[in-house]
This record gives structure tokens, C-alpha cells and sequence, in this order.
């Protein structure tokens, strides 16, 4: 069986040109500016359209179980919004387990949530939760039997980890090849402001955001990479980023060598703090919080100069209902998280590509060849090569559709981007070779996405594209 | 007659407060947290308003003459445009006269003009044509004389000047106690892309934006800076900055201590390159042209951090008509330029303000404080100190405002700035005490403006805010 | 009795011109460009020298009691040292005390060492050695009371505090008027290197300098600078810079206008790590250690363009003989610090001044007016003002000396200064009036230097000059 | 004939390690960690040395006519001076003609010049001394025929070109695939403060460096970049790189993606503008000058952080007795030019690799593997891969010497590094595996040195190493 995608234009992370793409079962074949269609048992017409790399989202929390609430997000409905949204591997965050608990438990667990489930591929990353002798000895099972090559660490919530605590874990994990991904909020500031706005009675939603500044984030960020310097430069990746001076911090790392990497998320690029002073401002509860407007600027200013080397989602699900019986009057009983798996290429690309801040070269590196690079996917996924995975997007660059939440496919009761104007849209979507979402139809199958055993995070320089 | 604004909040460029204002005929004569309506003849509430000093629009061309065409606003539908936007003072450029004439001549003509016509207070830029020793020798008596501080030279046009003229030129100026401006943008750049276009027949607008692309700009930029360095750090102000590389090379001139200052326009803060795709691109046609979005996010990131000292209007108005009988198939016959005076404040306000990029004083700051400061016109113009001109602005943060040309106070056929929402609007100005626009009817008089006869530029650092 | 220093350049942190300076007691009466010598009674010929504000060092350890040892320079061979080289204030630590001990126990400790003693007038910075609400409560009495306007604290050794402490303590000493100072480094990244060296049997004076690398204090840096921000913008002083990636954390945060300063001392700027290779290596224990050559460079960088606030020395002697003793076979057991009160203004200029890095200005901005207005004591010190006092330096900047510590007055038994070369050298030193250095002969007397009462710190921009 | 160098450290420009090299006739043919030496004929002992590429010196003028002067240095002594410095290849400019004559006239007299002189391997820039239509006619032949694929114009002396043509020279370069290198200082400003200084008798050395300060050869350098980036990104190269503005301004264009690189040389790093005060400153007189010490920091910042790409020589002599015949009483009089190919390798790695600002690695990059990979040689020359030409210099990192002219080669009567101390010195030189410099002794021999036909410069990015 050959699929011929015919007459778009092919889109990687390097450049951009006329051509054609043939596929055989799962896999990319060969790519050619023309591929004659008598050799295909199927040709998808893509005039007018771009075709890329599937998208990847290397941050989402389905099945979170934060102690009192479990995201209604699972790895079918998640994976399903993710697919209608263009994306293609999903890499999901193995957290909470109980105190104490070991990571092949979590592991265990979340190939039980996942099995049968995802409709489109699937990985995890570890979640450290302690530090001690048995954890650090586990790690590189993880990684090298099990595919596990990345892991992250809090510094703020119960499970924050101490400087010292972080010096073991950093050199343990570029000891064993995996990448350290890292949540930067000052425990210390949280907790103090906290006290001090529930001691003034301040529990409206606006204080969520002012009792996390961006200072907060800013000095969790400096914190970070100066520990991975002195645990020998060890590999890092610092998480939803969303503010400009944590940027400028990562930006002296980085022009002195440091590898170290940088996400962000379209709701620090697109939505403010101004949110919080809206009626439902329950919906836009999450964690580092939004920003003013500044800091808006200067995340584009990093998406546009190349300093920030992925998009991601964050996507974790509670319902709004949820939120209100929550925290109608108290901000820190509020769960954290916003969805929007589905979204994420349109927003990056209406308010990246078709506003002229990047290029659709770029758009990829963002959204699908860097996190492939960083997270041991490549060049499996990320990819137009032959002998690629079939992942694929076909993106209309002309299409204007505003986002309603009736038209998602998520578990969610609302979305945070209701009555956003896109301009470009994915319409339709391969995972190996499979179309899982066409002409707005999902018509992907829970089971067919597999758990993909990630590669070691072998070399200092993954070489991301800007 | 004494008047009182009661109940407003103040703010002039370094704070913001609660506080009333008390007017004797022209002059302000009090400021304070609180005074008595008793002492009052005529008392305005401001509650719910701030009280500001009015705007000062240093970058406008009234009936410009560029040989070809004469623009069609005059000084007094320019002035009365400004006072319906909040501006109470303007300073115009007198340029061009006939090839050779002194700046006498160009004095006496713009006096002519602008006598018995504007509403508000003006003054003049003088416009250096060319450079010998009798033009050299006349800068004295206009600035010691007749109160021009401040002249312009271009660096394209047939009028720009040659980099020995140039040093020649801000070397007198500084010792006569003037500031220079300068239009940067690389003549030879321009005429050698244009000879291509035109032999390429590419004539349409966007080929007017790709003839002056941000390198020919910057180019200028660095050059300016440069030779105001080596004539003995001579006070320089760049106008109508559109680009993001320009700006970093003012910046690193600031931060070695050299007095150079910048200014942009909204323009080329909320327009886009994408204008000159549409069909109505004739419009945007002005010199330097607007940009790619990513420029537009470099200049916010000036405006926030301080980098920009002040935002103008480069106001120059061609009818549509014109435009469109003149250039419909050849760029470069199109008259450059774009109305703009009457919406400067709503504009930055809308966008910087309410979007919490910059605070209230910041924006005083950048629309009037600044330029008055710049330019030998401060504290009469540009502060609410006691003894202070009573210009001022009242101004509605809240009131949500759709701009149609059918409601604006200029001579031109369009806006560019029709349908934009702004959030935030001039609602009454006063201009030495007496009102000239208020709920929306302009009643003010010709001849109410007056001269200004401007202080010579003596200090190095005239220590504008940020 | 009036004495006039005639014929010398003025110099202050804002201009150097030719004048003579006249004194009546212990204050500057008048300066002018000529004042006739038949007024004094007394007059110093100044040809050839420049007049400056005497030395002001900030950061001194007299008498310091660290647990096992007590530094062996007191408050009299300490000032004679300083008075020496050409300063005449200095403010001392009062740490360390007893455990758990209050502030006014130092204070009065304090008092008791060096009144009668010292030779040219003095202060005290407080220390922190842990937080609570009494601590908190003194602070107010400290400050409006005794005179005592600064309070250090630690980030490292056993008396660091934690990040919830830091905010309380950065809040109150905000709203008491005070400037909070920091030693930056991250006490677990320490613990955590010596552990493993220690393991590993590397014991040499080198792994004194591994053990904290320049990321070891940077990380330290960012977190201040952003505790400092969150607690309200409270005002920040950071000692004894060595890197230069936590100057440009630095710079960002002053770019954003945050109240941050910072200071380095000689050491850092002109001796690097490979001091730690010779066999004397001990001489130059000290925290933070001496740097890689490139970490020098950077902070001349700082000191020409502005970036850094202060150049102070950090004082603090334990004999090379005593080193020996403790620490031939382990670095760990090596006392910290280095002499140097007494070379601090030839060095700086030498190296700033006659290679053409900074002007005399700057200098005197650097080693006296900046630390003046930082800690309360401007214009009564570091000023050429009418009504300052007469604290003095007469300077040759041509002269050529080696340094050697056979000539100095300290009580150490060597100089990391030993054989230096300088050009530019103190001649003259003037406390209120009192000649105590001349033509190389110290004479001064103990007990005139008084206790100086500090101003508190009030204002968010104490306006130091770059 | 097969040559083993062996048991030294190898050094090329990505990495350091322990190994030997094989050498059969004039290419290396291999390299391990340990090669038998019974499969040699002969064995240099190399231990304790450093194994490097010899040096590429892409910025010598031998035999350069100025008109008034012949540069005393030949072919024949220029290259035994740089093969006793341990450099193996150098790249001359030919220039200037005689007005008017075009590329090839001044390639055929190149080639008499330096066959059957030459001691090691050699290739010529082309010189732009007009643009006109033949002129960008011959470029294609120079580089794909004549084997020349760089050419070099200048911003200042009777040849400097004007920005239009510019534009066309820099568009035909990119178009025929050849590097533009640019000699960068604004003539204009050279021409005003010459006058000036003519006028008021202003002759003395230091007036030479006073009439070209740093903004003069900052606004060029800006003016250069953004002409190529406007003639469609043309790759340039900026040579003797001498202040730390215009490398701002290069890293900016560097930022963006610009394919531009820049070159210091050791007079730019380690002296400074007091030379002209010295009473034998006619020695130094060169363009750009000297400057002051703040400029030396800068380049060094930037050696160090990776933003300057290479390091070469501008050898040209002209003797200090011709010197002071002609110009002890007017500078202007004075010839230009410093000799120094032979001390290169020796001062940066003495004040680069010896004082810990760089790796020797990068030492590598700046002196020999990055001008080899940007003009055309690269893996012939400036690597240790196999097949490479075996083009080596062994250095003792340890050896302390003594510059002393007397022991030089070159044809100059005096060095402007006399008594400069030097910690590590080259001490062996093989041109295609001749021995040319051993033991302190030259070895070579006149026409042992080829002509090499280098390649053109096709990529955007040659990939040079930081």
C-alpha cells in the first residue's frame, strides 16, 4: 500500500520547497519535487497546502492525580484532541505517585493508563519526587531498558527538591544520558505571599498571579542552570517559560556554551494577566501564572530570535464546574492547568507565521524537530526524511477558523482560546501513514498509538534548529 | 477667573496621584491633594479622569511643499486636529524651500503660515538644505534670535547631506547650543534598488518597502551616531525610528554616555508590512516604510524598557485620491506620508497603558515630558508645575473608542487608523486655560496659538524619564 | 587656624579642574580657582597632585572573631594602614558574635574595640546571624538610633539564612531605612564540592578555588537580586563581586531599575586563580576565591562603563605564618582573607587611571563619593563641598612605587601586593583637617577617629555616578 | 619517507589529546593515541609539545607599493620570518596598481614576486581599487580560474569606494562565490580632522591616532555589514578589527544569522595608545591605531567569548629609520604598518592560552583552522585529519623567551614587541613535512613555498569554530 501526498509544500525544520511525499505502511519512502502518482495506490491532493512533520508535544499531564483532583484528560480523549490539532506523539509527565514511591511504579501505572488508550504515539518522562540512594540507582534502568530519557524535577509544590538534593540528581542523570527537565517557582516566595494574602483575606484569582511574580520564576531559572553548571553541564530543559528576564538569564547560558534549552506555551505568548481580572477567571488558573503584557513581547522577541527552542502545551484538564465548586472564594484551592493539546499549531502559526515574526521553518523546530532532537525521537519523528515515521500534518496556511470549544476534542466543559481568530489550520493529520483526522473528522482508533522507548540523551549538543 | 479640575488623578512623567489642578487665566498656580471648589469661578470634575499635561507633537509638516505637491493640511486644520487628540503644542518642520535659500526664508514663510491660523501653540524645526559658511554662520541668530533649537537633516533625498558636511554641520550646532535631527535612511541604497525595481518594472507599493528594508535604515542610524560622536558628542535626536537593529545601535551609544535620543511614531508601532498587500496599500506610503511584525515587537520592547524617548506623528497628509492618481501603477510617484495628529494619545494609551506594557507616567513621559524637555519648551510645556502653561489633557482610561475618519478634525479622505478600538480616550484639552475640545466638539480658535520661541539646547543631558 | 591646599587639580566624582582648597578646623570652607594664600595661616603646596575626597572603604574586618581565630589587625593598625594609603573612613563588620546573640551586643562590642583607637573616623555595618522577631525589632533602633544604616547577610557559611528569612529581613530593613548587603555564595553547592574533594583527598589550596566556582556565586547573585525585588524592590548592595556572569544578572536587574549596587575589590580585578598554583598559594586564601583570567577582564569591563558601583577591599588579615600552621595539608582549615586597606587607591588608579581605563572622576566616584552616598555618609565625606569634611587625599599620579610590605602598616606578616609596581601614588592624607600621612611617615593618633552616625537609607536612587 | 612525531599533545580546533602523527612525503596519514615508531624512518620526539596546524596569516602585505614606499619585507624574508613564528601558509594582498589597471595586471606581477621565494605555501586577496563593469567581469575568472576567491576593499585612502558601488561589487562576490574583506575607516572624518590638525600644527604622533578614533572605524564597520546584508546577505569579512563598538555592532549582525566574521591582531590586543606618547612612537604608527586600554578589554571579551574569528597579522614593514626621515615632524608623512608575522602564535598564546583566557583548542580556531575553513584552504591546511598537508608547528607550552628583534627574520630594523616575555614559544615548523624552523634555526628554503589555487566560498556558513 503507497500513499502519495501530491503537490504541497514540504516543510522541515531547515527549509521549504515544492514537493512531493510517498509513503509506504508506516514510514516516509521518498521525497521529491515530483513523484510520479502512477506509482500509488492512494494520492492525497495537497495544492495549496503545507506539509510538515506531525507536531509533537513533549508537555502534557493526562491522568494527573494531583492528591485531590485527576485531570479529566486521559490518554484517549487527550491523544484524540492532540490528533485533530495536528499533533502526533504526545511525551507525558509520570507524576504523582505516592511519597515515596519508586519510578518503575509510576511507569507501571502509566503504561496501564495509556495501553489500548492513545490514538497516536506516546512517551514519559520521569518525575523525581525524592532524592535518595534507590532513585538515583534506578535511573539508568530507566533510561536504558526502559526508554525513559528524561526527567523532571520541581522546585516549588511538596515535591520541591533541595540545591543539594539537585547537585546528585543532575550529575546522576548526565552520568546515565538523560535530559533533566525542571519546573522553576521559588517554593519560599510562594508560601510567604501566600500567608500574607490569606492573612489580608486577598483570595480572588489576581492574587494567584501576584503570589507568584515573575521574579519567582526568574530566580527559580538562574538557580537551575547555575546548578546544572556545577553538576559538570548537565543537560537541562526549562520548562513553560513565561517571562523575559528568566529569558535573558537562559540567554547568558547559552552564549557561554551551557547546554541548555528553553519551552514555552501559547498561553504565555497570547493571553495576560488581565484575564484574571475577568468574571471566569477560574478558567485561566495555572502555574507559573500569566503575565503582564511585557513579558508577552519578550517571549515573541525569543520566539523570533531563536532563543526559545520549543512550543509546548502544558495541557492539564479541569473543568471550569470544577474550579467554580473549588475556589469560588479561595484562589490556592483552585486546581492548576489549562487544556489546549488541540490548539497549539494553529495559535503558533496564525500568531507566529502568518503575522511575520517566523518563518514556517521555524514553526517546525518549535513545534515538532527540536523536541524530536532533545527527547530522543529524532529523527524517527520530527522528520520528512526517508525512512521516517509517517507523521504528518497538511496544514492550509489560508484558512481562517475561529476556535470554539463545541468543535474540540478534548474532555474539557470550556476552552481558554474560545473565540480566537486562527489564520492557518491543520486539516488533516497521518500518524504512521494512518489519517487519524481529515476534513474535520477524527477518525483515528484508541490502541493504534504505541509507547516509543526514547533514546539516551547521548551529546552535549542535540543542535536544535533556530 | 479662576478655574479648578476637581477630583481627577495627576499625572505628569515621574508620578501619579490623587489631586486638583487651579488655573489662573493661562498659567497653572496650584497643585495639591485637595482645594476648596469655594475658591473656584469655574470648576471641572475630572472624577474618574487623568489629568495630564497636553500632548506635544514635536514631528509634523503642515503644508509641506515637496516641489511636486502641497500637503493638505494647513496650521489650522493640522492644530485643530491636534487639540481634538489631546495635543496642545506642535512643532513643525520648515522644509523645503527653493534649492539654495536661507533658513530666513523659510522662517519668515512658515511665521506667515501659521500666524492667525493655528489653535494651539507651535513652533519650528529648521530644515538644513545644504551646508556652507552663510548657513553655518546663521545658525546663531536662529536659535539666540528667533528661538529655533533644533534643525533637521536628511540622509536621503536630493537634499541629504555628505558624511564632511555632516560634521561640519553638528559641530556648529553644538557650539550654538541646537540639537540636531536626522532622517536616516542610505540614499545610495535606495536609488540602487529603485533602478532595479523600475528596470524590473516592479512597481507596486510593497516595492516601495523593499526598496528601504531595515538595513538601509540602520545603516544611517549608525552613521548618524557616529559623526555626532566624533563632532565632539553632539546632541543628536533620531526621528521616526522603525526598526529593531537601529534601535540597538542607539542603545549601545546611551549606554557609553553619548547624548543621543529617539523617537517613533504609532505607525510603525501597530502597522504592519502586510498593509502594502492589501488594495488600499497606497495609503501607507511613507518613508521609512512599515515593517514586519518582528520590528513592531522590537520597538514595544523600547517603549517598555526606556530605551524610546518619545512617540510623534511625522503627521503629512495626501489625500487617498492623490495617492491613487498619481501612483496607482508606479510607486514612486506616491506622496510619503500619514495623517495621524489627532490620534497619537488614544493610541499609545490604548496599547501601552491598558495592555500594561507601560504606566500612565511612563506615557506622559513619552508624549509630552520628553519632547518638551528635548526641544526648550519645559516646564512651560509638558508638566504640571505651578507656573506650568495650563495645557493639559483630560483623559477617559476606561472609555472603549472605534476610530472613523468621519470623526476626525484633519483635511485628508481617510485614516489609517480607521476601525481601530482604542481603549482610552482624550475626552476635553485645554490649551493656556481655555477649552478647545470637550465631549467631543472641537471650540477652539484660530489664533489662540501663539509661537513658541524656544530655549537654546545647553545641557548634555537634558535628563528625559523613562 | 586655616591651612590651604593650593595648586592642585580638584578632583570629585563629577568633574577635575585646577583650584585650591581652603579648610578652617575640620571642614572644607571654600574651593576656587585661585584662593590667596596670604588668607591661611598654613599652606600646602599641591603642584602636580591631584586633591581628592580621602579614601572611603566600606568593607573591612577588624578584629573579626571567626570561631577559632581573631584577625590580627585591630582598629588601630587597621586605620593606620588606611590612613596610609590614603583613606580616611572606613565601615567595619561587627560580626561574628555568639550564637543567637542580638545586634546591640555587637554594637556595644564594637564600640568598645575601636573607641580610642582609631586613627581616621569610622562606621559599622551590621550583621545577621539569624532571623527572628526580636532581630527584626532592633533593626528600627539600629538605624534611627545608633547610627547604623546597612546590615549584611550571608548565603554560605553557618550563619546563612534562608530564602523566608531573607524576605522578612529584606522587608523590614526597607521600611526601617536600610540597605541590606549580601555575600553571595550558594552554602549547599560548597558543602556539597568540599564533601567530595575532601573524599577524594584533594586538599590543596586549588580545590579552595574549585570548590567554589564562579556559578557558585553567580546562582547566589541572581537569587538576591530577585529576593530583593520581590520583597518590595528593597534596595541591595552586593559585596565583593568576582564574576562576571553575576554582573550581568546584576546589569539586567538595574536595566529594569531595580536598586541594586554592586562592589569588587583590587583582588579580583588584578589577581587570578593561577595564584593558587604557586607555593605560596595560602597568601591568597579567600572567599569568593580568586578567578580565571578571563572573570578579570570582565569586571574591568565594569568598572569602565559604569556597571559597578564600588571598589572596596575586604580587609581581613590572618598571618601567612598562621595559614601554614592550619592549613599546609587541607584547605579547609585555611582562615580567610586578605590585607590590602592600605594599597586599595594606588592599585585602582594604576591600573584604571594611568592605563586609561577610567577618569580620575570615576575613580574618586569608585573608592569614595559612590560608597559615601550608598551608606549615609555623602556630602560630610567623600565631597569637595564647602561644609564637608576635611578628609583629604593629595595624590601624585606620576609617581612610581613598588609595593612592598616592609614599608606598610598593617600587622600581617606579608602582602599578596608584594612587589607591584604603581603608578600613582598617595602623598598626603587630611582627617578633618589633621595631617596623617606625609612624605611617607604615618602621623596620625589613636582615638582621633570618631564614630560616625550614619544617615538611613531613604531614598531609592541615592544617585551614584558612573 | 615516512616522518612519526610522537608522544605530543594534538591540538586542532575541536580538540586536545595525547596522540601522534604519521607523515608520509607532504601529508599527514594518520593520527592515533599511539603509532609504533618502528614503522618510521625517522621520529620526532615530541613530548611535552603541543602538535598544532601551523598558523595561517591571512593579512600580510609583502612588497606592497604605497607610492611613495616599498614595504621592505619580500616574499623571500616575509615567509622566513612567519615559518621561524610557526606559521605555514599565508594569503598576501596585491595591491595597489597603478590607477586604473584591473585584477589581473596585479595577479601576474603577485606571481613574479613570490615564485622561487617563497618558503612555505602562499596564496594573494584581490584588491578593489574601482568597480566598473570589467572589473566585475574579471571576478568570475579570479576565482574559478586564477584560484583567488577574495578580495578586499577599502572605506579610506585615494581607493576607497563610494556605497553604490559597494552595492554592485559586494553583489557580483557573493554572486561568483568569493569573500569581501574590508578594511573599514570613514574617510570623510580622517579628511576633517586631518585639516583641522594641519591647521593648528597638531603634526605629533598621537594626532595620527586622534584623527581616526574608534567612531570613526565603528560607523564603517556598520556601514559595511548592513551594505552586505543589503546586497542579499554577501558573506564579508572585517579585517584588524581594532575597538569594541564596531564588535558590538558585528555580534549584532551575528545575532541575526549575517554571514560575517571578524580578525584582530596582537598590536589591537596588547598595545595600547600611550605608544604614542613614547619618544619612538613613529614605531607604531599603523591604521587603524592604537587605542586606549578599554578597547584592548573589549577584544579580549571578545577572544574570549567566541565573537572574533581569527587572528592575523597586517605585516608590513617599513623601517623605523625611514620612518623618522620622513615624519618626525608631520605623521601625516609617516608610512603605515607594523612588521610582526613572525610573533603571532606566540603573543596569543602567551596572553590567551597561558593566562587562562582561551583553550588551546581555540587558540587553534583564531590562528589557523578558521582563516583555513573561511578562505578557501580548509582541510589541506589548518586541520590534523588525514590526507591534510603536514603543516605543523610543535610548541612548547612552558618556554618562557624574550622577543628580541636581533633574533627575528624579517627585513625590519626594529620590532614593536621588543622585551615583550613570552610563555610559550614555537619550536618546531614543518611545511608539507619539511622542517623549516628547528631548534632556533631556519631551515627552509626559497621556493620550497607553492602557489595554492584556493577554492571558492560557497557556503553561508564555513562553519568556523568559537
Amino acid at each position: 500500500m503507497l500513499t502519495l501526498i501530491k503537490g504541497g509544500t514540504l516543510v522541515d525544520d531547515t527549509r521549504e520547497y515544492r514537493g512531493d511525499v510517498l509513503i509506504e505502511r508506516e514510514k516516509i519512502i521518498k521525497t521529491a519535487a515530483c513523484i510520479d502518482a502512477a506509482v500509488a495506490d492512494r494520492v492525497i491532493d495537497a495544492s495549496g497546502l503545507l506539509v510538515m512533520p506531525g507536531g509533537i508535544d513533549v508537555h502534557t499531564h493526562f491522568n494527573i492525580d494531583t492528591g485531590t483532583d485527576v485531570s479529566c484528560d486521559d490518554f484517549y480523549s487527550g491523544t484524540r484532541a492532540a490528533a485533530c490539532g495536528g499533533t502526533t506523539t504526545i511525551v507525558d509527565h509520570m507524576g504523582f505517585g505516592p511519597a515515596g514511591c519508586n519510578l518503575h511504579h509510576q511507569l507501571e501505572k502509566y503504561h496501564r493508563d495509556a495501553r489500548g488508550q492513545a490514538v497516536i504515539d506516546y512517551s514519559f518522562h520521569g518525575v523525581i519526587q525524592h532524592v535518595d540512594e534507590a532513585i538515583l540507582d534506578e535511573l539508568y534502568s530507566m533510561v536504558h531498558m526502559e526508554g525513559i530519557s528524561s526527567f523532571k524535577f520541581y522546585l516549588t509544590y511538596q515535591y520541591h527538591l533541595s540545591d543539594g538534593d539537585i547537585l546528585r540528581l543532575l550529575e546522576r542523570l548526565k552520568e546515565v544520558g538523560a535530559l533533566a527537565t525542571v519546573h522553576p517557582e521559588n517554593d519560599a516566595v510562594i508560601a510567604h505571599n501566600r500567608r500574607r494574602f490569606i492573612a489580608e483575606n486577598k483570595r480572588a484569582p489576581i492574587w494567584h498571579a501576584l503570589s507568584r511574580p515573575v521574579a519567582c520564576e526568574a530566580e527559580a531559572i538562574a538557580r537551575s542552570i547555575n546548578l546544572a553548571q556545577l553538576a559538570g553541564n548537565a543537560p537541562l530543559y526549562i520548562v513553560h517559560l513565561s517571562n523575559g528576564l528568566g529569558m535573558e538569564y537562559i540567554k547568558l547560558a547559552k552564549a557561554r556554551g551551557q547546554p541548555v534549552w528553553m519551552e514555552t506555551c501559547p498561553q504565555y505568548l497570547l493571553l495576560d494577566i488581565g484575564h484574571y481580572q475577568q468574571e471566569d477567571a477560574l478558567k485561566y488558573i495555572l502555574s507559573p501564572p500569566l503575565r503582564p503584557h511585557t513579558e508577552l513581547d519578550s517571549l515573541w522577541s525569543g520566539i523570533n530570535d531563536g532563543s526559545i527552542d520549543t512550543v509546548a502545551t502544558d495541557h492539564c484538564t479541569f473543568p471550569y464546574s470544577l474550579r467554580q465548586a473549588r475556589a469560588a472564594s479561595d484562589f490556592t484551592r483552585c486546581p492548576n492547568g489549562l487544556p489546549g493539546v488541540e490548539n497549539r499549531l494553529a495559535l503558533l502559526f496564525s500568531e507566529g507565521v502568518a503575522k511575520g515574526r517566523i518563518s514556517a521553518s521555524r514553526f517546525v523546530a518549535l513545534t515538532s524537530a527540536n523536541p524530536a532532537r532533545l527527547f530522543g525521537l529524532w529523527p524517527n519523528k520530527g522528520s520528512l526524511l526517508s525512512g521516517s515515521d509517517a507523521d504528518l500534518v497538511l496544514f492550509d496556511p489560508q484558512r481562517r477558523q475561529v476556535i470554539r470549544h463545541s468543535d474540540l476534542h478534548d474532555n474539557a466543559d470550556y476552552s481558554p482560546w474560545e473565540g480566537f481568530k486562527c489564520h492557518g489550520w491543520p486539516v488533516m493529520t497521518l500518524s504512521r501513514g494512518e489519517t487519524v483526522w481529515r476534513d474535520g473528522i477524527f477518525c483515528g482508533k484508541a490502541g493504534h498509538g504505541r509507547f516509543i522507548h526514547r533514546k539516551p540523551f547521548l551529546s552535549k549538543h542535540p543542535g536544535v534548529n533556530k
